[in-house]
């Protein structure tokens, strides 16, 4: 065991404040990280506030971060796929149980057996795994990713959260060229949505509340910008959407996206409304539409996606904080004041 | 143009009563068929009531009915499919244009021109169409479907509604031998869920509220019935169907019978709840589930499903009643007093 500096929550209305947290080592498959640069989700808030207690408790200190990038350091003496120096990458999944058919399916995301990268009970040291907001991670080589060379590291860590999020469904439902994508919400996860949309070679449509996004969402790669209230501009485009991605995490009216899809067209929420969407049947009747959801993706696809993004030149919006300014950064993401992701300069946590 | 005995709604609260109503004298490509028998739906009753008034106004008087079956009697000079003396069907569909995408994919369902059969707009003698509580109809042979001789012909008029409802989503989802497939809700529709389910090879898991209706739901081919009040019942399938027909009208909890499928599992509506259902996302992320909606069947697959009936000896479960019950029919109807769909001898307008 070594001892490695973090930014840990020690309950759920504390600050995050700078601590030590007990990290294994590396031994076997395992690869021990520098992190570089781990970006902030929003589930690292609702996790640190114990927001989600009902679906899985906060055990404290909580340690956040599933967005993790850096370099190798260490690694054990049966590992095959990395040495020090090599570039690397930490999404949501630390471990699963490698053998169950969504394992076997390259679906890690749904083993029953999963380990999570944060607050998640911890198979070798017990307690609870701790994430990256941290100087250093211990992670088993099957869960860590290689990050192509040409990527930002700042940009790329968002990729392994906000990135795979929006990347897998696309691959999913078939997202191609030809086909016409709408993104719903233009935030963290709704901006890497339309990259991806747009390289993947749709015609790309951003639905926004706030007028002010169109420049932006046009930089990003939209086609075209809709603004959602304007219901007279949402009933041109009535049947006529392959694919929308919802990433919204309010509650919304969904039926008025829904109406957009053609036949056999599909919605997928990523954002996670706390509160049930009302959903008019004959909404999903009249043209075998499909409401679905996603989550993250499996390991093999979240180096798919990481090396779609080298050939795209595909990377997140983000702005780079010290971890000092990390509770700061909170408080904006709720007020969805940033474009489009914050990035953790791990550099910043030397000085602690 | 001639005079056809049928019994028709003359307002909204009406009841129905015999009536004469013209037909087309059959010309071209038309049908005329002398209707045997004709199934009572659901939505008979809403568009005679004008309970769809926002979707699609009634036009009175209205002649119900898109359950017909009968024998044909005439045919234009163009007809090469039908000849007088056979057995013939017509479901929900009379025409549609024949060009779009959908009609160029069999889904004629899904065309944004198509006629439905009855308190549509006639495009030959003006007015709307009149369905199928009537002695006779004529309809393009496009939209005529062949009967097969061995199927009860009492039994056979749901299959042109009720059995391509749910035979439909059950091939477009991929039931087959192995899958696990539930349905809810043992009415009409889902009656025609289990047969399909049972006879494609499916392990069938029926959920009611009536634990009345368990041996019912067996005898019609279910494996297992689960009285869906019961939670811990509930919880012990937790995400293990491939396949969810949910054939319910009214409101329900609909992410219950979510959380009940697998990875990629789907639950498709049939049945159209007039209230929105509430939808908990989590539902959906947590293993890429998807919540859908069928309508019909094309033409093609209606033929395909008749001939699946044929070969597996499926008809629908009725209590043939003459159509001078059928205002009683209607509000028994109502109460779910029915096993498990009216059909129509029309033999029994002769004497009107």
């Amino acid at each position: 065991m070594y001892n490695s500096k973090a930014y840990a929550a020690a309950s759920a209305a504390s600050p995050l404040a700078s601590t030590t947290v007990s990290r294994r080592d590396p031994a076997g498959h395992d690869v021990q990280i520098e992190i570089l640069f781990c970006g902030i989700c929003h589930s690292d808030l609702h996790q640190v506030r114990n927001e989600w207690s009902s679906l899985i408790p906060t055990v404290y200190p909580c340690v956040p971060g599933h967005e993790i990038v850096g370099r190798v350091t260490r690694v054990g003496s049966s590992v095959t796929g990395f040495k020090p120096g090599d570039l690397a990458a930490v999404g949501c999944l630390v471990d699963s149980d490698r053998t169950c058919p969504e394992c076997q399916a390259g679906l890690e995301q749904f083993c029953p057996n999963l380990t999570l990268t944060y607050n998640f009970p911890d198979k070798h040291l017990g307690g609870v795994t701790y994430g990256g907001y941290s100087d250093s991670i211990v992670v088993d080589e099957r869960f860590v990713l290689h990050v192509p060379s040409n990527l930002d590291l700042a940009g790329a860590a968002p990729l392994l959260c906000a990135g795979i999020t929006t990347y897998s469904p696309m691959r999913h439902w078939g997202v191609t060229k030809g086909k016409k994508v709408g993104v719903v919400g233009l935030g963290g996860l709704g901006h890497m949505g339309v990259k991806f949309a747009h390289a993947l070679g749709a015609h790309v449509v951003v639905f926004t509340t706030s007028p002010n996004k169109m420049d932006d969402a046009l930089r990003l790669g939209a086609d075209e910008v809709i603004v959602s209230r304007n219901a007279g501009e949402m009933q041109k485009h009535s049947g006529s959407f392959d694919f929308i991605l919802d990433a919204v995490s309010a509650g919304h009216d969904i039926n008025a996206y829904i109406q957009l899809l053609r036949r056999d067209g599909n919605l997928t929420l990523v954002g996670a409304p706390e509160i049930p969407l009302p959903v008019a049947s004959f909404g999903l009747l009249f043209a075998r539409r499909s409401l679905s959801g996603s989550l993250i993706g499996g390991i093999a696809e979240t180096q798919e996606m990481l090396d779609f993004c080298s050939a795209h030149d595909i990377t997140a919006d983000v702005e780079v904080i010290p971890i000092q300014k990390v509770n700061e950064a909170f408080d904006r993401m709720l007020k969805a004041d940033v474009k489009y992701r914050f990035s953790i300069d791990m550099a910043s946590l030397k000085s602690e």
